[in-house]
């Protein structure tokens, strides 16, 4: 056989492969939002080899007669019973109920029978991501979870396939798009109770706004980007959280004055063999990224030693966006396409940033008091590096504002310590770390 | 053997594979700025299974000398003979020279001997890329370029990996450094000329600046792009393009009362069976990402029927930020980590956009010029939107603008060729296509 038959032969041979390719059945657990867009992106675009076999939810009769059903093969299995999807032929679960329990246990279950699986969600995989994953390797099967950082915005795809050849020493951005929607609305004027009932309304916040608010689905988030970008495993719960609900109206004033805005900032950052982490609202210059994004957009800035910043923004919500990431991933595993792996270390957490940082006090104005601050922050040896007090406030509740040249995290609290016990002190100060413009984010 | 026992051999297996996987053998052709900041990541870094064993470069004696030779590896092999890489057992070989000759003929037979393909060569991607990753797909091996656009932003990888689940409408972006350092400069005054001396000074830009400025480069990129999210294989000497030379300091003082800056903008969308694709610098809206873009940055947005837009932004070019894609995509070869595939059609390309136009003339002013300007546009059916005429210009070279209201490419240009015709006028008028706010770019 000469070479070129030899080509040619192999050319048939690949084509024959791809026609004759067994179809890749496809169950979803959950008919949510994201479950019904994941069924109509699917059905709409009707990728070759594809085919959605079974739907799981609870109380499914009621999922199967919604205006979403009409998007699922006529075909398909509707089921309550995740073990007739457990023990069903699919090839790939889709898992779309988010929290632990009881996912967790299905997809182990999913994955020991050598079912691929895909997944939105972000605790599972902030908490059980790499126990998880080694168990996807030992049987054989892909776990991805495009989806669980930043919806649409394909962040993950792109810093694993795309930036693994560079060393990233910091991650930071905007990932939770309800704090964005809040904290871009304030900046307008609007204060947070406002616009939290707002939020709420639209079905932007949950009725308990915690997991949001207080950071903690931040927090799942920038595990998840510190494992895949910086190869750093950290156990979510020694990431410091500082909520939002304490910014107020003023503080937006305040931060225009310093040519910034508000945002809530995950951040994470190799500091030697520590990983440096936080998720709180900080203080944005407006140059910076981060004060680019609006609304329930999302952002985030990759910070490589060879490639320098790398910036990704977008849709980080919403079903149809999240399905895209859901349904991109699911193309991956059906081609067999597994992303590139670098070998993870647990890291150990610290909270301590050096930076600059915005307290901001509510007093009852007696003389003496900007003296008392002061003498509080020059004790734990923090100098000021401005001070701002904006007209039009009534002397027995006057709000105002200290700045300091970057310090501790640590150094800073230990004067809020002091300075909270002042008599003069109608509410605890308000303590904002300030991202640098260097940083861009 | 118990279900228990079967995994734990497996993982054995698996860790075992892992171990004892051969090493991937690597070759670089071309040892310039890319090349030895290749070489420099693979020292740096040291991923496993990966030995750097052959540099071709020309007249390599010298190349061996330099600072950079450091990181090559003692037992490399240097060359200046291609067939002593194309004829040896490398598995992998990584293309940096550029062009289409001999680069192609090379690449052929690297492929056809069974070796994979880790190109930054976006003049031989766009116009040869269909059939190169064909004859790869014959080989069995892997054709990727994730370093052919954007340099080290992972534009490629994401919309490949990230965003297959979508349907990408529209692509658009700033995909040319050089171009955005001379525009940001004449931002804030200073003249095409003196720009583009200095872009030539500190290397931004070639002595034959043609390929950038007068839109080659960023042209063989949105085919590229177009391939890559919207499946559209274009022939890019269809699309048309318009020099940035042409651009005067005076059109960024009226671009600025229009709230708007001035950058080279690729653009390609998808309208009906064709595809709209030009590359040309454009009125930008300050709002608009694009103008967040500066100097040697890069921006791609990608516009999904499903996730909306998508913006990628970083560092498009030099050697760190690009070697940063060669050496991901290097670690997804290495790693049998193969992109996601669609299916990718011909398409054919039209210049025809539907957009508000900028026209600046320069005139030797007389009564009834802005009639005789405005009685040409009012003859195609343009109608005006805005006439700006700045003060302190002298009467007889006086420059003013004219923007229309939205209006098809080629009924601007039948009032330009009539406006350009008239007595009055002192150049050539300029005209500029307005890029509108709700497209975000």
């Amino acid at each position: 056989m000469t070479a070129k038959k030899t080509k040619q032969t192999a050319a048939k041979a690949l084509s024959k492969t791809k026609l004759t390719a067994p179809t890749v059945k496809v169950a979803l657990l959950g008919f949510g939002t994201v479950g019904s867009s994941v069924a109509k992106l699917l059905s709409v675009q009707k990728f070759p080899g594809i085919e959605l076999t079974h739907v799981y939810n609870r109380n499914v009769a009621r999922k199967r007669e919604s205006e979403a059903a009409k998007f699922v093969p006529k075909t398909a299995v509707w089921t309550e019973d995740v073990n007739v999807v457990l023990n069903s032929d699919v090839d790939v679960v889709i898992e779309l109920m988010g929290g632990m329990i009881p996912a967790e246990g299905w997809l182990r279950k999913a994955i020991a029978s050598g079912k691929s699986v895909v997944t939105a969600n972000k605790q599972l995989i902030a908490y059980k991501g790499a126990a998880l994953a080694k168990l996807a390797a030992v049987n054989g099967v892909q776990l991805v979870y495009g989806a669980a950082v930043a919806g649409g915005v394909p962040v993950i795809p792109g810093l694993a396939q795309g930036l693994g050849g560079d060393q990233i020493t910091r991650i930071s951005g905007i990932v939770n798009g309800t704090c964005n929607y809040i904290l871009t609305r304030m900046e307008t004027g609007a204060d947070y109770s406002t616009v939290l009932a707002d939020a709420q309304a639209l079905g932007y916040a949950e009725s308990d706004p915690s997991a949001d608010v207080d950071g903690y689905d931040a927090r799942a988030k920038l595990c998840i980007l510190s494992r895949i970008a910086m190869h750093a495993e950290l156990n979510p719960d020694d990431v410091t959280t500082q909520s939002i609900a304490d910014v107020d109206a003023i503080d937006f004033a305040y931060a225009k004055e310093l040519n910034c805005t508000i945002r809530q900032v995950s951040s994470a950052r190799v500091a030697g063999s520590l990983i440096q982490a936080r998720v709180a609202p900080m203080l944005v210059p407006l140059a910076s990224p981060m004060a680019w994004s609006h609304g329930t957009q999302n952002m985030v800035v990759a910070s490589g030693r060879f490639g320098g910043d790398v910036v990704f923004s977008g849709h980080g919500a919403g079903g149809e966006p999240t399905a895209v990431a859901v349904v991109s991933d699911l193309l991956a595993v059906a081609q067999g396409s597994h992303a590139v792996q670098l070998p993870v270390r647990k890291r150990n957490v610290t909270g301590e940033f050096m930076a600059s940082h915005y307290v901001r006090v509510v007093v009852d104005d007696k003389p003496g008091i900007v003296s008392a601050i002061s003498g509080a922050l020059a004790k734990v040896g923090a100098n000021i590096d401005s001070i701002l007090q904006r007209p039009g406030y009534p002397k027995h509740r006057l709000p105002f504002v200290v700045t300091t040249e970057p310090c501790l995290t640590s150094t800073i609290h230990k004067a809020l310590a002091s300075i909270a016990k002042m008599d003069c002190m109608l509410e605890p100060p308000l303590c904002l770390q300030m991202v640098d413009i260097e940083d861009k984010g």
